[in-house]
């Protein structure tokens, strides 16, 4: 099985953004964590981050026939990218949403997800691990389908 | 006299995509049968898509001094882009919008535009037909126009 | 194919009402350039206008096994009327609502309809011509059917 | 006693209407059914159905003085018309209101009644026999008055 | 001049109708009150009352050249026709909107109107006395028109 | 046929609990009354009162396998108890909601239910009658069933 | 009778603010007007006009055992002060609110009046009439009192 | 460390409660999957249920240093329960809240969570795996900590 | 004269459970100073807790005919509890709303009470003190009353 | 400590205004009370009213460095007036919010108050007592104060 | 060119109020730079602050005829008060909404002014600086005017 | 210090583009006075204009360590853009939000600003003069800073 770990815009910043709300690693380690963890699962990915929601429904798109599962970090296109979700559909490949922080303690901008409603499932609040129990999760959902 | 026909994210996956909701015709055979009626109208037409919200809205301003008219279907940008709405109305070009599906059967994020009030007109629900009757009357406002 | 025209209320007036907004053609003229349609459609058409919302719903309950379709401009009806809703829905014959002005370009509440989710599509904005491309698109469509 | 049931728009087509929803007995079986009940119970009914919300107007103010009571299922009226509401509230005549499906199960504008606060009771859900339980509440309720 | 004046549903049981809230006096005695104020003010009236939305909108439509101004009394149709306000736009004729109660005294759906916004004036609490008022501002309204 | 009728907070006061708005009648005399109608309909009943939303759900889900239906006045849950909702669905059986008061003519926090989209009907407004009604509409429709 | 005619804020520039909107007259014209209705009508009043929201709460209270009556236009107070309203209240004087536009043709926030509910009459839209109709209708309704 | 699960009303009819909403495990074996999780973590953990919200209050007061992290499915008391939410706080607990089912997936009323704005993390839609996600995550989250 | 005072959920916690923002007295220190209060005022007390909705309905109940009034402090059932409502109405007794904090001053959703309207008074904000001011009032309240 | 207390617009009428919402009490009454209570409570009170908005700014402003407290009761102010907010912020002296009737059985636009979350506590209901409470509120708190 | 600097309620206590949101700058620092500034743009100025809503109505209302243009900081005036909007509108003279803070950073209730949408320009959060940028923008925009 | 100037969608338009709403400036002629006054202003500035939501965020990331403020009209993205909020968060440098046209006087979309609360201060209505007004504005604003 293989997967596509998406990260949305600004997302290539973690590490010195804001690190009392994100924690401290950067993108590149949080890539190393999943690639590490993927082989402990058995299963590979590719991680791509942009900051153009346009990029990501090309990249969604690029997936069709090439990938078993979506993790995605829409990060702030999660709010507003309709585009997105029509991504995700039309491709039909069953994803999980997370997010770094727990977005019910933020804004209340961040509380509404275009793509949740669609996804096999929700994790956030884990810093960095929610992209790990994500994956670990989608994993255990996909090969418990009959 | 000159058309730009517009298709904005996803679109470009019509046939395979959920073909219950929009139909088996591709792409390609919805610009085909749009070229064709073009022809029997007596204008020409281009057509472009693209998932990128910034390239609909160059792809618009070109169109100034050079296109009478424009059909748009804008997808999940109709309901989330105000710089679409702010392209058309600076090219001062007349616009049609126009779904496939029938919009106001749909979830309730998709039943508002920010293009059909400043639209000649709107057409949804006839699947690729839309495209053919937004087109035609597209011709037709513009050819009565004193 | 036969095919049930319904004008709602105050429609009768076209022509001298509001004509900036209704345009100049009289219900008479476009009646008159329905028929002509219908015939280069190879369709029938009846035609019917009435002020009088039960008399609307009365109509529709006589379509039922005499008419293939219902291309229906409820006029104000088509934000207050849910017997008029229930009455097609009753019938289940396929319809298309049109309007002759742009509804998303007037008043808030005209726009919402209580016909809208149930229709096969839905047209306006084109003046007269909102019904020939109404009667052009629900006849392709029934003839696209399986 | 005796009383009024009032049918409003569309209830002349049961049995044939959408039978999944509003169950498969004609608006005559209805009728039968309830003047057995009405006889079982010692009153007399009147049972009227039109598609106008005015005769339904006319006919409500018709009772006054000569009905104890009305049994009352408006169906779409009960959603849009206040002029029922006031017809009810001036003849001063003790009335329920029923209806076939239950309301509450279907969309959110049939979720709200125009007539429901001021009404002695409201039965709904129980397809044919939401009419007989509520003459039979009725003349309960008007026999335990002191 | 002449004038219209239009008494919508239920009025006509003034007077025995919730006479705490409408006043005791019959539609008779307003009317005859009307007839003898027009009079006083040099013009002439003619009075209707209807239960029926559809045969509002069919009165007001055959006031199209035969009456300066219209005194209107929509009653529970002030709040529910959209049709109402359409056909006085439509016939272009100047009305004042009159109510008998205090309506924002009472029931919140009774705060809206369809019919104020587009009225030269509205006047409402004054019972009967409002019907008074209102043709008399009304023509005053119009002799003050250069 | 065994059916479980379920009372809800405060009903064990009635009779002496506001009086004009929930009737003399006691629990007892209730339960006697619904133990009679129920022998009348050939079907038997435990009756089972409640303070505690814990207790209720507890009561709900021992029904499971040993009666045909419920009948439920949740009283103040109804409004609040997403657990009772939970319950009822969660065991399958058909139940119908009742209510001593017309709700719709109280506060509106009495006017959303929780529990009756899912129900087979809803009474309100005929006191102590409402139960025996709702136990004879329940009994009625699962007899009806095919 | 004696009656108290208050102005409220900007109501002082009548006459030369926004004549199209408010009209060309001035305040001492609209009053010198009222004092000749008044005249014949057989009563007397004063007038009184302020910018201050605290001085017209003050006029008000000076009017106990003094005034029969109020014809008040609180202009920009009408949409913002609780105060005057718990004043009329307080002093328990019948009073009329008058507005020489028609607030409903206004922006949304001058729909809505503190004083409207508890009036005997509201009148708007007839320019400096509306306080002719007021202190007109306002004499009748005492008059008619038993 | 030794942590608290707790599930909330119904789930004690898991396996044979709605199987193709909520899975066909019965929380036995969910206890049984959740302590090998806890043993191959290193940690141990206390599995209780109720339908008693306030039972479920006590349970949580009594994990006040005895406790270093709960995980809770609150179920339908997710949605209504603030004394949950306080008790959690009062507390001071960290917790982590998860769900069987994707809760964005279902009815409205399920989507906003008294608990989820002060928890670590919220996880669902996985199904049983949600626990042990839930679980894995907290541990990490709690070893984590400075 | 004898009265109840009431503690809802987790109010046994005082002290410990957050001291920055209920305070540093325990629910025994609170007590404690009711009773010298009540002593000071020449009347007894009883003073009950409970974490469980209907532990505190059962409590009301119970003190029909034996308590004059009642003190409570519904914690977070005061946002959510229509149960507590109808039990307070039930037997009558009047009753004062009491809270530590300022309700105003932290979420939204303790903003709103289902007690606080049918309260004789509501008093938050002073700590321990809250309650002692309630009782005071309340007292007061009583032994004015004719 | 010297304290403030303020009377807002229209409570120099207490006594003859509304009594069977006010009470019987005038404010030289109420005024004498609270002299009595602040000598037994061991300070001094200054007593001021106004129906002026801006009056009771000043009178705050005045405050600062003169007073250790301020009981405010600012009626209808309360709901409207933002500018007594920033006055009290400003000054930064602490301040109790009181009312004589229970704000909370009243119209809907007298529940929230601009003045609420910033007080030390509020007090409504106990009528006279409203203020009595108040001052010993607040003088205990400050006294309590490290 | 004469200018009007208008601040409202509190304003005076700039300096000494809440510095942390405000700047340590007083009022009269505030003008003397507003006096230099003027000077260097070859204007003049007027500077006044008030408390009372009313005196600054009066205030606007003198500006007629003898200022070009106006400078308003309504402070808490500018969400509540539509009798300063009407006086700005009433005399015509353009104006420049300031706020030294930024309103958008602060409670939900300053987001909304009633003077923004007339107003020539507004700015915020620049400290007393916004002062000096609204004087130097309405002047370049007096000046800029044909 | 060096400073960034950002032009967000359809602003290359400017000059030809709606010129009564935006002016007849064109870009450059706008960035032209821009680096004049900067120059004046003793800084330096870039100006970069782009169609595209994520070549904005990813021209802010550039900005870090690289300018010392921001000044950006982000056009129809203003209102569409948590993206862009986000990259102005991630890079931590101080911004102010400017617009050519007052958008309080359009339409109500225009109205939120996702971008205003976390910015320095937002300036709008003054045409291509906002820019000038916003730069010497943020100019000040850090040289005062400590």
């Amino acid at each position: 099985m293989h997967f596509l770990v998406l990260h949305g815009p600004n997302l290539n910043l973690l590490g010195s953004r804001e690190p009392g709300l994100y924690g401290s690693a950067s993108l590149e380690q949080i890539n190393a964590d999943l690639h590490q963890r993927a082989t402990a699962l058995g299963v590979s990915i590719d991680c791509v981050q942009s900051n153009h929601e346009g990029a990501l429904v090309d990249r969604i798109q690029q997936g069709r026939g090439a990938v078993d599962g979506i993790v995605i970090n829409a990060a702030a296109y999660t709010h507003t990218s309709i585009a997105l979700r029509d991504a995700l559909l039309a491709v039909a490949i069953p994803y999980v949403e997370v997010h770094l922080s727990n977005i019910h303690a933020r804004e209340p901008f961040r509380h509404h997800s275009h793509l949740a409603d669609r996804a096999v499932g929700v994790i956030c609040g884990f810093g960095a691990g929610s992209y790990l129990l994500g994956l670990e999760g989608l994993v255990a959902h996909l090969r418990a389908r009959p």
